[in-house]
């Protein structure tokens, strides 16, 4: 070997190693999301249910660590890859390299946001067994083949279909989960009747706004992770992504702000914590898709349309009458969808807008019905099988007293002064 | 091209998307000081104002983020660069070049935590509108003009200005912004009536804590992310930044947790929980500016200093009757200023502790009077606009009631088991 | 110096950049785990005791980066190191090398953590004085060695001793601190009269899940970060190490859930948010030595065993009417033996089960033995000092009173309306 050969042959070392360390953070800091996630969907519902979503959303990422690292991970990036489905690397096996290990532990940590994202559907009411096998089910199954198809070389990938961190990959695809969860499950006792509407109003905005603004950040790493590395130009995609990731984050934000203001302009109450929260994820899940390979102005664009999506959707599942208690439809399935599909008008390369795009448009809509018809499919199996065999839905009583006293016996926290 | 060329050619390429890449990481972590933004000046004021603050500081990120890609990044690190202000990419014009894109990301994180702090000013009493218009002239006009001048290779950087993470860029005009808000706004009602001091005690200690500790985090990249990378000896920079804001932090929070002691070593409660995070931000302002080259004894004692100005300036403040809700303007204005000057004490090659000194000290001088008086005047021309199209203050029922039943018709969190 | 030779050397400069780059965010991220600790530790005491342990952790944080930058980091990684003991690098003194600066900020704020672990033994009703004087022993005497030995090239590293990020080193040492403490601080007022059990729960679990979720994405850097850096194979160590910490943390919180579901099968109360957070921390200890050389099924085996080891512990002490205030002995100090022992049976090279181990076995158990005996003693030296001069338990009635109120003179959070 030359000596030039040598330098070059370690630079390329190095620059593995650099890959592998930059993944690994993201895959942490992906992990974090579940904290957003938790404190979400707890400050979304009633006070007296917040530690039993807390708990399925605990469970279902630790199901979800132990099912990626015994099959999922193999079926969505196997390295012997096939059109539809990946394999090897089951239970670990075969995964003595660095690089494996280090994307096993990001695209688990990203696996694992989906599954917490269906939890939406489940929140007040499923049964933890219920919900349990709902967990494996997805996990096991659902995501990994929209993950093989759509980012482990499979076939909707070799079609051309784009969705880098996966608007309709991950976010359509779990959002339909919430979706059909919630509709089997039906809506929460007198969800719809307007005497008890301030009860299903969230209890707690400032834990939205934690959970929000932490997971906005993660998001950057959800987003710029997706580029699997940084060396040899890659690090282009993830600074992008990262800054479309802030850039529609904002104005999603700002969007829906500004419309309640002008919704409720003639009441007092026209200015809301949730909202602004609510408008900055509907951003956020629009960009997702499109994030690496769109202008600015376009992410400004993107993150207007997912606010406007978000707020439309919400109104349409309410007077449809489907309960949306942590708004896990109207964001991720609403936002998701959008999002996959605004990547054939505005990819700087294949988009409408710069006057391409036939071909890209079909590729995205194809893409992301795929996803909601497979998961509805399977999510309509699953349900109507847990509800066969009685752990679809708690009891009325238990409902009503809230899950947390039901099942655990003690609140979330209590205000009041313990005697001795 | 030589072989030898080539491999080298390629290694720079490498350090370009490490630096990049490190960017990225210090970007969203600033980022995430919006969440101990939030949570620290919510803990600090009445329970039934917690929201309003949340609200303005989240609505503050998202329009620093938008009006930053539209303008403020332009005109504080332009490429055209002049002695007063920046040019060209506007509206992300010209930004092709992913360095760009990852400074955008930081910078503009940068700008979002300079606009909350202003925030601390407004806190309990100022209109959504009238704040709104705030945050877009200092993230507009008010602060890229500091960025340019002390960051951005402009006039004050030109004569040797040195202020590494912003002591006096950021924290010093940013805290006169809030000094200027709470001074044409007045004192909240009954601030200073003693029968009524202990409701404007902090209503959530634990919530301080939390913002306390997560900020410390994220300063950690705050000031180690102002290398702008890692590669060619930055890395020394970096990790010095970081040890030093280590050090001083805890040297700020030891001091004044002693001082409170020893002032109220004949009562019971001589302990405090939020004097020791307000001593560790006391430091850690005061750190900002000198943090790349100081000494780590020199880091113990800037921190040590922050501490007794923050006690000091506390003091000062409360005895002119200026309300200061959230300690902004003594952590951030006072310490900032502090920072600013003992760069010129404590700097290992300019440093009058070092023998050296005259015209440094003369420059930090010129430089941080400089910002806090082009902030006065800009914050106070604002501001009298405000007041003059009637955004100021929110009427006096609305501050009575707080302004979360005021604006938004509910409360933070609720403890009240709901009825159905 | 040869065309080739130039473009090496400039690689390897630029490795000991990435390096120190890397080890810098790490040491943010260790430095992160005290907001875990604080909220633990807070959810899992009575309400009226919550700022008092959070003002102890924040003061043991603090007091520990002191102590590091004066001492610790000396003895422990001192340059000219010995069998028993570093030396110089006291007070940052000859620490010009930027690869020091970073490993100092890691080191220390790994030193930090491990002085929270002992909090767990304090908590509720030791003085703040005596936990301040007990936070300078451990962080200049008792853990420095425990570092120096295991990690910084001491005696029993040398002797072959493996314990990564320290199962042992760290937390069988501090766990075993906690445990002298809460035996010589004697069990909380009434804590095992079953009269008042209740008043023992934990006040909010909410803060806990909080904790632990955020903890589990720290102890990707806790245990990632011990490799010191990425370059020339260390990615490879890092990557399996954060595999393993998502592996072990899942399945040790599962294992807890279900081993609580079954033990209270016949009760309505059978699920549990605060025991599969417990259950993930134990994972997370177990794994903490073995992480970086066991295969991910092994890890998949040490989550589990963590977890039973937990419940095991936590009865043993109850039975032994031992008062483990946030369950810190059963998983810092039980768990962390297992760890350290577990390395002999599960290490890729040397583990039993891989037909190696007798001298391996030994040293292992020597190591966790030494650790812990070592830990024993200085502590029962140094509570016996603080009990005779009177620092060691408050006053009955400010137990009675909580610690918050009695020290602070004001609650964590209160929700009551206040009137103006």
């Amino acid at each position: 070997m030359t000596d030039q050969g040598i330098a070059i042959e370690r630079m390329e070392q190095l620059k593995e190693s650099i890959d592998i360390g930059y993944l690994c953070i993201c895959a942490a800091f992906v992990l974090l999301m579940q904290v957003g996630f938790a404190f979400l969907e707890g400050g979304c519902l009633r006070y007296k249910d917040m530690q039993s979503i807390m708990l399925k959303i605990f469970m279902n990422t630790c199901v979800t660590i132990v099912i990626w690292w015994v099959v999922g991970y193999g079926i969505a990036f196997g390295s012997d890859s096939k059109e539809f489905v990946g394999s090897s690397v089951y239970i670990g096996f075969d995964m003595k390299n660095s690089k494996h290990l280090a994307e096993f532990a990001f695209q688990t940590a990203v696996a694992s946001a989906a599954t917490s994202i269906v939890s939406g559907g489940a929140a007040g009411r499923m049964t933890y067994i219920g919900y349990f096998i709902l967990s494996v089910v997805f996990s096991s199954v659902i995501y990994p083949f929209c993950a093989h198809w759509g980012f482990g070389n499979g076939w909707l990938m070799k079609l051309g279909y784009h969705d880098y961190a996966g608007s309709g990959t991950i976010h359509a695809s779990a959002g339909m989960g919430a979706l059909m969860t919630t509709m089997l499950l039906k809506p929460r006792n007198q969800r719809f009747n307007p005497k008890y509407a301030e009860h299903f109003e969230p209890n707690n905005p400032i834990y939205i706004t934690l959970a929000c603004l932490s997971l906005w950040v993660c998001w950057c790493f959800f987003n710029g992770g997706s580029s699997l590395g940084i060396a040899d130009g890659a690090s282009v995609f993830m600074s992008r992504a990262i800054m479309n990731t802030f850039i529609a984050g904002a104005s999603g934000a700002l969007t829906v702000f500004f419309i309640f203001y002008l919704m409720n302009i003639d009441q007092t109450n026209r200015y809301s914590l949730v909202m602004i929260c609510n408008g900055n994820l509907a951003g956020l899940v629009a960009i997702t898709g499109p994030c690496d390979n769109v202008d600015a102005w376009a992410a400004f664009v993107i993150g207007i349309l997912g606010g406007m999506m978000m707020v439309f959707a919400n109104r349409v599942l309410f007077n449809l009458q489907i309960d949306d208690p942590v708004d896990a439809i109207s964001i991720h399935f609403a936002c998701g969808m959008l999002g996959a599909n605004l990547v054939s008008w505005f990819d700087m390369d294949t988009g409408i807008v710069y006057g391409k795009g036939g071909y890209q448009f079909a590729v995205q809509m194809l893409g992301s019905f795929i996803y909601i018809g497979w998961s509805a499919l399977i999510h309509l199996i699953t349900l109507l099988f847990i509800d066969k065999i009685g752990f679809l839905r708690v009891t009325l009583e238990e409902e009503y007293e809230g899950l947390d006293l039901a099942t655990m016996g003690c609140c979330a926290y209590e205000m009041v002064e313990q005697q001795q």
